[in-house]
């Protein structure tokens, strides 16, 4: 029998709709570098979804190569980013921050997230140093939406954390790689706009979304960047075909698709966990968006991995092992009923 | 009138069949970063097409990332690679290469050509140099197959660099951006295999040659750079949806699509030559491959430019300028009746 | 009244010995760059009080400088360097080991000191990770002896650190800036062959231990760092006139100078610690070596200020301040006598 | 018979006044890192002399890390610095330009000095190219006073190179390593204040000018690089005792004895070069400063090597060497006369 398989949420190639997208488009002829008009287009669609008529929109291809090249164009040498020892920055890419030149702050976290009086105290900790100018100095803020816990930060701990950031002059960054999964949470109370509104750069996932790849990297103000294209270029982040871009997100930002390709995920994940509360497993804890982690004895995870692909996560104690569940914007909800059958 | 395109190689989507696969395999779930079946696939048939059984091959996203990366990984802190001046990474990378740290040692180049006489001097002045501890080393040699200005290296030239590069211990590294259109001249006489065998890593461009985008790395001895993965995720080149490489590489791997596929350009390019001959305008040089160099007056050259795109390229004097024609997998050879109509 | 200065250990010039050899030498021609016979003799005296015949000496000027340079010739590109959170490298070097594309990973540390399980978990969690070809692979551990709390590492802890160093393969790096201090502690088993014995770089420092400055880093086996001139000249850390620290260290290790000059800074800590307990105060915990930390309310140390100048070190709660007191080579033990008077 | 020695202007240890000092105040405590009062009175001393009261002066401790930390500093990331083929940054420095992610932009050279013709037309060549976003963009000059061969920039050439950089948005950096042998030279007809009039940054060199280390960056504004110091630091490039410093740079700015320093180099240099020209020999061009360079049989090169220690330059012909005798602060001209005789 062949195996359910809920290991991550860029297992399959892409929403249909992009694909068919590719397919008409294929043998028009466009300029390099995302000069062409479907990427036009899509920074268009883009900035009206985020209200911010006067930002700008920049393709680039992954999730860790966004982070490195946003991040090493607007920290001076000397500073540094700070994010939650969790954050993808800090522990999944191999590197790609300090490969710039950037020291990654690792604060504790609460489920994913990072706390403003946390924030507050590390920086105002480096303000009242003797010794600052001999230290790192922290210049960005690293945050995700959602977080690599699946949790999400409500509108009111976004705009504290803003406030915080623009108190003491240092940028946020918001990482939206899994975005359409938080759009698509009911427990979401942070659009687009109030996204944008809030921090100084953050960029909507396409890879884990429903494209083939992709990632686009909004300014709520274009100036914020001065020469983002020799940055990218040099960060080996420019896709010469930037067309495959504009296509994709032109489609992902038509008819609100963005806002709705996450939904199947939620379904699929909320009927997971009540699932599994009913079989008497133990939720790690409640999650509100696509990744669902699960507390499991060690036999009996064992067992389990032979019907079902989950993802590892970390240990939770001698004898017990937390998995993760991912559902995606192809799930299909009925596969719950299959697993629960299995269980 | 829709004007005729010859701006670049990449201005179309993917060849056919290759999206044609993207379709078909869509849905199906595969893991993640290239350890897909796809990816191992691609990898068996392009070894088996390059003759190195005990290869690898690592697939990157596009061509300055590639450089960028695959130099990072052979190179030693202190030392440098060796291109000719007209090199893409010593011109056209946005300085990639020095942002990991490197310097590229610029050399006078022959028609877009590293002559093996200049690079054995090169390195015998290092050598010779008493303060050579206080200099960078050349570490590697770059070159690339067809060069910048689409010219070839005869498979004797390229034994030559080859064996001056292992006499001093130096890595050669083959830019293989557009060397579909290298197989497909009838002037070649470097095969795959030939190029496995006189380098030591080498890249077979997608981006160019009918591939959405995609390098495949080829590494003929696969000891040759350990832990390639972690400096491949590191420099963010490291695609999510790896599939993607491995399904329209598995393709152009397929029935010797990649040997056939830059057939159309060439044909065309050499239509084009003997038509611009004809009407009397000048070649820069006569071309092997799907670049084609005219020194033309500037004046022709603005009238011409209200009906065909083409790329600068350089000055040529003070009344005349070189533009280049490019043709491409997707070239029809029509086009150039076109043309000759429209001259 | 002049305030007697206990701010830190570099505040004087040089001993004595080493400036009048300076004087001595002054018009004497020599080669630059350290090829001169006054750095060989030094490296000799150096490997003998090391007993490390087949190692290498490389004099470096300073030591963020000297730990950059290191770790960086021995670190591969997505390795990072494990260090407890007050490590000098993790705080105070203004991200000069980031800077050359490295990671600090920050273990919790013990009164300054890394310890063993601790590391053994640490290195053990990132095997066990299967996601370990995505992150930082841990490439070395820096330790600092003394540590910068002046606490000690015994000879079993450290031949501990070194042995798991070894079993994972991963390369011990030992900070001596401070080492003459360790030397000259009754509390410290740890000799200088002991030291080279026990793991793969270390430096002994002379910036802070008496000389003018200079950092003298040993490779006990000098085939460790292959190449390392045209690194340390890459990093900037080679000084022209490198007699000087030829003539430094030659005197320094001329009839065991260097085990002797911090006996006045350890008699004067001592002193200084007993005083402090007579007279009421609180030590942050027992030092052995030149750095003495006091626990100290807010108010007392306002009143101290006008008579002693000290370091801060950190707050120790709402009321109460941890203050350094440092002594050094140069301290006379009266001093202590005068300070008990004010007090 | 102890050879007479030419090989560098680094191979003593420090002009005696500048010893002196360092014994007289040897024991005086101070603050590190260059807040102490020698530093600010030799910044003061300095300013004054070059005649730029807005201006600020940082030091640092040699010639290439001064180099690499300053372009560092003023480049943005996808910037690279211009200078001529044979400038210290672009060959002996290794690689510590790029180490830091710039390209050195190699142009031809007349004697060692940039001209400004070819200085216009490379930067206007940049911004005609259509590709210029794809390019390393130039964003400073670097130029030394005196250059690798000796020669003078002359005040009007200056002026002229930095008008050009004005119009273009880049910085000029002057590299004054040996600038006590220009301001020594009777052909020089640019002061300090025309130096610190027509660049953005210079440096004034102390360890080939009598100095045992150290050069004094000046900023003719000092809000040209906010935060230099975080820079310093996290360069290495910061030296814990900086008094060392001030203390040799005040004695060097103390009655004009930088202004004076270079006069016996110069004296012997004047008198090397016509002793040579009457035994026959041949200049490779007549120097204005302290290195003199001579085209030499390659026979007669082995037989005076016995005798003499001079550098190796370059090679001429097949018989013929260029190589080079270094005069210094410390020259006495009566070595010329004891040559003389032995030629």
């Amino acid at each position: 029998m062949k195996k359910l398989n809920f290991a991550s949420d860029y297992m399959e190639g892409a929403h249909p709709l992009l694909l068919l997208k590719l397919m008409e488009t294929n043998l028009k002829k466009t300029v390099g570098y995302g000069d062409d008009e479907y990427c036009s287009d899509a920074e268009k669609k883009i900035l009206r979804a985020c209200n911010c008529p006067n930002g700008s929109v920049h393709f680039l291809v992954g999730g860790t190569q966004t982070n490195a090249t946003v991040l090493a164009a607007v920290l001076k040498s000397y500073e540094g980013v700070i994010a939650v020892e969790t954050g993808h920055v800090n522990t999944h890419e191999a590197g790609a921050i300090e490969l710039t030149g950037h020291k990654v702050f690792a604060l504790p976290h609460n489920l994913g997230k990072l706390e403003a009086a946390k924030l507050r105290k590390f920086i105002q900790t480096f303000l009242d140093d003797e010794n600052k100018d001999h230290m790192v100095h922290p210049g960005a803020v690293y945050i995700s939406q959602p977080t690599e816990y699946g949790t999400l930060y409500s509108k009111s701990e976004l705009e504290e954390i803003y406030s915080i950031c623009k108190v003491f002059g240092i940028k946020l960054y918001v990482d939206g790689a899994r975005l359409a999964y938080a759009l698509a949470s009911p427990e979401n109370d942070v659009s687009l706009s109030d996204l944008a509104a809030n921090c100084d750069i953050f960029y909507i996932g396409g890879t884990k979304c429903g494209a083939l790849f992709g990632e686009a990297v909004v300014l709520p103000d274009k100036h914020m960047i001065p020469d983002f294209f020799p940055i990218i270029k040099q960060h080996g982040a420019c896709l010469a075909k930037g067309r495959l871009h504009g296509i994709q997100f032109g489609t992902l930002f038509e008819n609100d698709l963005y806002m709705r390709i996450g939904k199947p995920a939620i379904e699929s994940a909320i009927k997971l966990q009540n699932m599994l509360l009913e079989k008497g497993y133990q939720l790690f804890y409640h999650s509100p968006t696509n990744q669902v982690f699960v507390v499991i004895e060690n036999d009996k995870m064992e067992s389990l991995s032979e019907k079902v692909i989950y993802e590892y996560s970390e240990k939770y104690d001698d004898t017990h092992t937390v998995i993760r569940f991912c559902t995606s914007w192809a799930s299909d909800p009925k596969e719950i009923d299959i697993l629960a059958d299995m269980l």
